[in-house]
């Protein structure tokens, strides 16, 4: 049996989605520039996705842009908004959880004289609105914080700490990263006081190379790529007319009948949580209610490396990664789990299983007895 | 009959290029950031890609950086390569034909107080090296050109000009923008002393979206998307492995046989050539010899609007481009006819014919037949 339990790292692309990339490809392959009817044809897939966006967010066709992914997103939402509203003060406010693509933008205007303040978080990985209202001040422009937290599925407060940024000073930018919480929760960015939020294809099951960052109207956020004049002079080179159209169909597709899926993937989550609970020294990080994710299950295993436990599961045909897979393969301590406090021996004993909307019950069954199989010999070589 | 001459604008994606971005869609889609098979299998589109621009190139693995296409590589490569070096000198060399997306990240240096020198041109675009000479100072530390000009066919003397430039000074950086000559040309970077290459994928028949920067060993350039470290810290996100894939099949496809597909490259243009100049008021821009690039070809017909003659060609199933297309679809005067001195009267009467390898000699003894049954129709309107 395989069973990929990844899903948080990249999930497969759906049929629909590689469907109208292929058209766009082959058939409809104008660039959307072209005067004539190729480039016409090529338009209406970028305006159909737009559409999907402006649907799905209750938003404006002008507020998506394109980018290449998650990382684009967030390094444009991050330097971009920074830099075209740097004359209004000198302060930004980040988590101590963010995952690199916000980490390193944010150190990078660090380092050109910026001051941060990192907000920690609980032992559940969540923000302190109070520890949020002592950071804010006058000179404050930027907030920034995830949805879901990539590692242990924490949602965090994000309409709650809006409301805090906007009453106490309307023009501070909130950037929300929604990379892990596109596609699980129904997100409506103007209600909820977001003025930025950015989005990732392939985690919903649409194609690497493709993401948008939604940004309010009116926030001013300057280009991070220049060119052409593309996408209203917000992104520049020729729009990526595929990767446009399989993001637009991933999200509408991820989106329909949303509670159900939903539902279904807390069952997945309920029942390995269920077997984990019994197996000796093993600690859930974070909590296991309906509060947090419903498809990222973080687990230390006492005494086991993270390693070692990953590739056994492998040999067994089940993939899952070792702390937060999404960053690249270098090895390095994850900044999420120092944050809630993990005991440092767990630190490099911890494996997230992240499940999709296909994934069965039946594979969590094959996960745990392949776990029960596997833990007590891995135990018997444990270090001392 | 239906005859797509816009193949300087974007190009149809080859079938196997298509085949295996699917395969690395639906089957092979895990993150090569991943530990497990799933990871080492992705990883695996990517080091086959890299492999092919290596044999193509003449180059290292380490020289090449997969970005979200050529906008991205040009912008890359000029802000990432002034902002590492700008220590050494304040003084920026580039054409004066230049594509916008190396346009506006010169504009944007600038801004920032930099020096710039535009290089003219003659009027058929060439950039003459005494300029070039004149220009060169000790301040000078990045000269950036375009290998074949996008509107015109140009080719621009690139090693001659690299000798100089690093005669010169061996330290300054000689960025060339080959987005219209890769898969026409055979580049070798380092014996023609070229330190950064822009390549663009939907030019060569792979997908929109990919696109690589070549950097020379040790030259230095700072990244421009900053996160998880992927590509040696030098271009964060998760790699878009199907766009890199397929990247990688369209070099390999476009290079196989080169010569001969050149040669009926040429072939095509020489018909479409010697047709046009027996039509009366009809001026090629450039000249049409094989010093100039294959598949590019800019003919001014007096009188008549470009955009008039696009659409009525288009309704005869031709599908060519007014100027550049490769700019947003906005109004506004080509910089390259402009500064080879096209007359004011013909500017806005130009358009492009760019072929592909595909294109057949019949489809270019239709569109002689569309034109010569048309323009003395248009003639008939037009403007007084």
């Amino acid at each position: 049996m395989e069973v990929y339990l990844d899903n948080s790292a990249t999930t497969r692309c759906l049929k629909e989605v590689v469907d109208v990339m292929v058209k766009a490809m082959e058939l409809d392959y104008g660039n959307p520039s072209s005067m004539h009817m190729y480039g016409v044809k090529a338009e209406r897939y970028i305006k159909e996705a737009k559409e999907t966006f402006v649907k799905l967010l209750k938003c404006q066709e002008k507020e998506i842009i394109f980018t290449s992914g998650g990382t684009e997103s967030n390094n444009m939402a991050i330097l971009g908004a920074v830099m075209a509203n740097k004359r209004d003060g000198n302060h930004i406010i980040v988590s101590s959880v963010e995952h690199s693509s916000v980490k390193q933008p944010i150190r990078f205007l660090e380092e050109q004289g910026f001051r941060i303040s990192y907000l920690p978080v609980d032992k559940n990985g969540l923000i302190s609105l109070d520890d949020l209202k002592n950071e804010l001040c006058d000179d404050t422009i930027f907030v920034s914080t995830m949805y879901v937290n990539n590692e242990i599925g924490t949602v965090e407060p994000i309409e709650a700490m809006a409301q805090m940024i906007h009453n106490y000073n309307p023009d501070i930018i909130f950037h929300v990263d929604a990379i892990q919480a596109f596609g699980k929760y129904k997100i409506y960015p103007k209600k909820m006081g977001i003025d930025l939020l950015s989005v990732s294809g392939h985690k919903i099951h649409g194609p690497k190379g493709s993401g948008f960052l939604y940004i309010r109207d009116k926030v001013k956020v300057k280009p991070l790529i220049l060119g052409g004049g593309q996408q209203k002079g917000m992104r520049s080179g020729t729009e990526n007319v595929p990767g446009i159209a399989g993001l637009g169909v991933a999200a509408k597709l991820v989106y329909a009948n949303l509670d159900e899926k939903i539902d279904h993937l807390y069952n997945l989550k309920e029942k390995l949580v269920e077997a984990i609970k019994i197996i000796p020294c093993a600690t859930i990080n974070g909590k296991t209610d309906r509060d947090f994710a419903p498809h990222i299950l973080s687990v230390s295993f006492e005494g086991i490396r993270s390693e070692v436990l990953l590739h056994a599961l492998e040999d067994k045909g089940v993939y899952v990664s070792s702390g937060s897979a999404c960053a690249s393969n270098k090895p390095g301590l994850s900044s999420t789990l120092v944050a809630i406090g993990v005991d440092k021996m767990l630190l490099d004993s911890t494996i997230r299983f992240s499940f999709c909307f296909d994934t069965t019950l039946e594979e969590i069954d094959y996960c745990i007895l392949v776990l029960n199989e596997l833990l007590p010999m891995l135990r018997k070589f444990r270090r001392s």
